[in-house]
């Protein structure tokens, strides 16, 4: 498999190289291609482009990158289309096209398709959590007629990003020895949200008393999520270009004191809180180079690269991308728990000894994820998304003690954790690909009947959901549906009455939020509830377009009454909040 | 890198193709190629080949497989030369020709050097421990064109062999319910020798006291070692052909039960010694793919196959080759030992529960080779033969405690454990690259200052040494040369005398083992002393071509006399012996 993707790899390579010779008879022209092109290609005159193609042919070496007749791709073309690939299409499809949320994308893949169906497919999405970045306004004509050429080269191999390159992106701007040694401004820290503003690059920080933006951060693009150490002083960002900004919370105001670059695509940032190990350590998880870098946690010093490159868990074979998901902090050991996504593997990497590391490689199910911990912080439980299961390890006695088969496509975000009113403490999770919502038991000491099974599955407003939330104080349990392809579903919020959960079919109540935002133009996607301290209040985005307004709905926990409408031109695409208090504690 | 070889080894691959075509215009003639050479090549009128190259070239195509002028190979040459790489240099240079013992034969290195200088070099050897395969006659003149010919193309990477191929290659012949309860046969189990016969594919199993040959048993190509279950009962053999071979030495006569392939290229079986875990799983390396396999001790069934592939140990990036060298299994934990060559990492994998698989990751040194146990069993010793070093690893509390410069190429074997008169218990081992034999102190608790270092250096008969040997019983210690380039120290031994080691010089014994094989024909190099169970005798081979006679010339230790010496037309290239007791309790 490995050695034939990569003959098809690099001679795609050497079809991009004829492009880029800007030896192109038909860029821009869709056209299908079947065996009648084929042959009819074959047998009218070419220009310069095809008899060279037939040199390579006729020499015996296969040319899996092209059929002849597909339409071709500038040079400019391809640099826009990878561009948008990276940006849009790899978190889903992978840097390499093999598929993990999203399907396959490899060259043999989608020239099978052509060149109309992944047109068609970009334009309108599909039930099955495909976008619809066509008619959603988020990719232009043009920009999908690229694209769907581009899918039909194979994809380049990125270089790889191990240590000397890691080493060389990183900077430390304010060393320890010159930042503060208690908090000198006056923040909340504690009540403070970090926002992740999508596509400027930027994370706003907002003080969750009075609404307001304390401080607008440059960051790495599209920050994926926000960690808070265990002392609550720093704050780590990833962005999807794997950046990490760490943010020193006690200077005279919040500043970016180090920055590193830990692979060219990643989602995870972590920081170490087991007891004695507090803001000792960073982690951070790549999507490619697939592999994880352990970093200082005051200055981000890359101590350790290690790569996931390995076999599947179950057919044992070995696969060129496993990339590392999500990333959560131990409780019970000086453990990370790294999620492995192609491989499905859950690695527990002890940081006590880098140099003689200590890892335990727990056999899961494929796909993994996101995911978060079980009320008593124990338990781990992770999306498997595409085997529509959850894995859930224990972190004290490191082995995997459940898999629950729970709907189409999981995406629990870090789940949320909820007393139910029959079923004693639940973890609930929604999905990308169906409406429903999973609630698995969590107490096997006191409802060992339950424990690691889908006790419940509520009925939502419809698939596309990305984000379930509560909160220990709060009687709701909160189900967005930002991806959901009908625009009412989308821009609102389902909120389920806890209390009413051992009904027969527990009812939910619809918030209009998009609505409640004030903003008429644009999709108004609604994403993300995220509480504040005290457990109160629960914000969310209206995310739309750069270029349109969106803003920040806080909703009173007690009365799902709109509280505050936070808007500011400086906020651009809010997506994910993280309270600084509830992301520290695993509170959710 | 790595890109930069998977390109290089894709259009080597289209060379070859270019090559399997037929189209061949200078096979056989060994031409330099220098820049006037393309230069001439290029303005003078070519056959059909040039001026396809041509087009690739012009089409922006790097062709790092060729320079024109380059003499090229025929698709039979190319088969031919296959086998023999695989054979006689892949050990050393890595299937990927990455380098590892001996140095890096990637394209751009062998076409820097050009045909003539690699014809030079198989020819005639090096003093860094290159054979001369050449002059020694295992190479003719035809072969040694064909293969200079054959570096000068890239390597193309072997497919991938995961849990699906391994499977397919398991049998098992007699299954365990059809396997007797108690011994059958009247065999000294603890005394017998388990005998490579390197290329006829089979081991000899000699009776230690009769020296008697019991039986032949049909083996993978060139068994490298022979290791023997903890209960006595079982042997394992691997070939380097990745192919194992259970044998039930129970039966009434010893009878292989079970194979399997753990890849295309291997060197490295074990089985768990742990108490409590005895016979119970095997382990083995694959050189290609890098990964070891975890098997089910009585009938071979694959558990478990774990990739290597990872970052180098000190400069932390990814390296698409990390073969796995030595293992040994751990008396303080259920843990093998798995040393791994090109990252330079050695591995405690914990085979307490293979689905939550523990492992820790020690860094060591690069280029990790052969070595074995001190004396206690709790320390192994391990070289990192490029960079002349020992590695120590405490596998009770699974960490490095040593790294010791020794001399160059260290290559132990398991290395010899004495008592030294001066320094108490030390390690030995011999070297490839020069005439040493170094002494490391291995008793931390009585011999501090001692311990993990190099305590004295011995001048040997010169280098081209393989392994080093000694007994709890005996007196001397004994040291190979069978590579060295001259005849007369390559087939004799150097015995030291325990006891004057601590004088300021001390001086060794020669014993003339192929003199006294009364062996004349050949080259008759002697290799790899083994003691009987008593440790009162060595058996030293007398390794000769295929088509040559052969021998074992059993030495007695206290006398240093001749005792006897074995013949039989059976015994063709007898290399590695392997005690069965000496080799279960780890006794060396």
């Amino acid at each position: 498999m490995a050695r034939l993707y990569k003959h098809a790899a690099i001679l795609g390579g050497i079809i991009l190289a004829l492009a880029v010779t800007g030896i192109n008879p038909g860029a821009g022209n869709a056209q299908s291609s079947d065996k009648a092109d084929i042959k009819k290609h074959k047998t009218s005159p070419g220009g310069q482009y095809q008899p060279q193609l037939d040199v390579l042919r006729d020499l015996g070496v296969e040319i899996p990158g092209r059929k002849p007749g597909d339409p071709v791709i500038s040079p400019e073309e391809y640099k826009q289309a990878n561009k948008i690939y990276f940006e849009r299409c790899a978190g889903c499809h992978g840097v390499l096209r093999k598929g993990a949320t999203g399907k396959a994308l490899t060259g043999d893949i989608t020239r099978d398709r052509g060149y109309e169906s992944l047109r068609d497919f970009i334009t309108y999405g599909s039930p099955g959590g495909m976008p619809n970045w066509g008619t959603s306004g988020d990719l232009s004509e043009k920009e999908i007629d690229i694209m769907a050429r581009y899918l039909l080269i194979d994809p380049p191999q990125p270089p790889e990003f191990g240590m000397p390159e890691v080493r060389a992106s990183w900077k430390v701007h304010v060393p320890v020895a010159k930042r503060p040694t208690k908090q000198l401004n006056k923040l909340d820290l504690d009540n403070l949200f970090s926002v992740t503003l999508r596509d400027s690059g930027e994370i706003a920080l907002i003080d969750g008393a009075s609404k307001k933006i304390v401080k607008i951060i440059k960051t790495g693009y599209a920050v994926h999520i926000s960690r808070i150490s265990a002392s609550g002083r720093y704050l780590f960002t990833i962005g999807r270009d794997a950046k990490i900004v760490l943010i020193d919370m006690w200077m005279n105001e919040p500043t970016p004191v180090a920055e590193i670059k830990i692979g060219s695509e990643a989602r995870s940032v972590e920081t170490s809180k087991m007891k004695g190990w507090e803001d000792k350590y960073a982690i951070a998880g790549a999507y490619w180079p697939p592999q994880y870098v352990i970093m200082d946690g005051a200055t981000l010093e890359p101590k350790k690269v290690v790569s996931t490159r390995g076999m599947t868990y179950d057919t044992q074979e070995y696969h060129p991308e496993p990339r590392v998901a999500a990333i959560v902090a131990s409780h019970y050991h000086p453990e990370f728990v790294v999620n492995i996504k192609e491989t499905g593997h859950i690695l527990l990497v002890n940081y006590e000894d880098l140099d003689n590391l200590k890892v335990t490689t727990i056999a899961a199910e494929r796909f993994l994820h996101d995911g978060g911990f079980d009320s008593t912080g124990r338990y781990f439980l992770v999306a498997a998304n595409a085997r529509n299961k959850i894995a859930i390890v224990d972190t004290k006695e490191n082995k995997l003690v459940g898999l629950v088969e729970t709907g189409t496509t999981p995406h629990p975000g870090r789940g949320a954790n909820i007393v139910h009113p029959k079923f004693g403490p639940v973890w609930a999770t929604s999905h990308l690909g169906d409406e429903t919502i999973a609630l698995i038991g969590t107490d096997p000491d006191k409802h060992p009947e339950q424990a690691w099974k889908m006790v419940q599955s509520l009925e939502g407003q419809g698939g596309g959901s990305l984000f379930i939330k509560s909160h220990p104080k709060s009687g709701h349990l909160y189900v967005d549906t930002p991806l959901n392809p009908e625009a009412e579903i989308s821009s609102s919020i389902a909120v389920f009455k806890i209390s009413d959960l051992a009904d027969k079919e527990p009812q939910y109540k619809v918030l209009p939020i998009g609505e409640w935002s004030g903003i008429s133009e644009g999709s108004r996607r609604v994403v993300q509830g995220e509480f504040n301290k005290a457990g109160d209040e629960i914000w969310f985005s209206v995310w739309n377009a750069k270029d349109q307004e969106s803003a920040i709905v806080v909703v009173d926990d007690k009365t799902l009454k709109k509280k505050a409408v936070i808007k500011d031109k400086r906020l651009v695409t809010p997506t994910g909040k993280f309270n600084f208090y509830n992301t520290r504690e695993d509170i959710y």
